[in-house]
């Protein structure tokens, strides 16, 4: 079983998107995390066609989240760019070869799909427990409150007038 | 996210072989199921790998379970099928850019790392509760004893005095 590897990109552009003070390019989030704009983009466009971050167009625009970082859950992101079919699904074994049980006996899933859909369920939980504001604070928890106040700085525009330079 | 084909008829064969009260060929297993019998041969090869079924050699030789189905869990099924690795990988993207943090500063997993561990706890928590014995508990559950009864005669070799019959 494995998560689509944009899972983890979109996850920190959104922690970092909770620092920002402004619209991020994607090009920009693409250089702080040293990787490549056009697969970012793609993430980027996966959250935002779940309504998780809209794009503000003109000269500074960017990327923002559509709301509160404490109301956007990791589920919520995993679902944005993994899509919400559940790792598991029944082909209805049960319902081939000799011994088949017929299609009308088989109407409430059967004892291994509904153990796997418990164990989805309990996954999906732990997912919707956690907010990206949960997230952002782990990483002030874990590094101090300079480590996303850098990336804030490092993110404000620098023409001048509009830089916001915060200190740590 | 996506678990391997094969964890569905890994388990649909554990629940059956709690069942037979002789090793059970793995073409037999083939045919109950209508499958192919080089596929479900891999998914038996990989239980087998993983110590939870093993090959009886012989004219009446086939598989059996290697321990009570109570102490067989769903998660070992999956584990032999699917493997072990988690379902997200961590790529230590916080390593990485111009404010990437110091390698030193990262010995504990980020808060994201964090948080999909425990979702991946929390999942393979509900996988390892549950027993094959439990499974096959359920198909009675659903369909009666008759319906495990009906596979263990037909699994029963067919050459009178070893022939075992049974009523559901």
């Amino acid at each position: 079983m494995k998560l689509s590897g944009g899972v983890e990109w979109a996850l920190h552009c959104c922690v970092v998107l909770t620092t920002a003070t402004e619209p991020v390019p994607a090009a920009r989030l693409a250089e702080l995390h040293d990787v490549s704009g056009s697969y970012l983009a793609k993430q980027l466009q996966a959250l935002s066609r779940a309504g998780l971050v809209t794009s503000v167009q003109g000269k500074a625009g960017g990327y923002v989240l559509t709301r509160a970082p404490e109301l956007i859950t990791i589920l919520d992101v995993v679902t944005a760019v993994d899509g919400a079919q559940p790792a598991f699904v029944c082909t209805e074994i049960r319902q081939r070869g000799p011994l088949a049980a017929p299609q009308e006996a088989c109407t409430r899933p059967c004892p291994i799909a509904r153990a796997m859909a418990g164990a989805d369920a309990a996954w999906r939980a732990a997912l919707q427990a956690i907010s990206v504001a949960d997230l952002a604070r782990g990483v002030d928890e874990d590094y101090g409150p300079s480590a996303l106040a850098g990336i804030r700085t490092w993110l404000s525009p620098t023409d001048g007038d509009s830089a916001i330079v915060e200190q740590g």
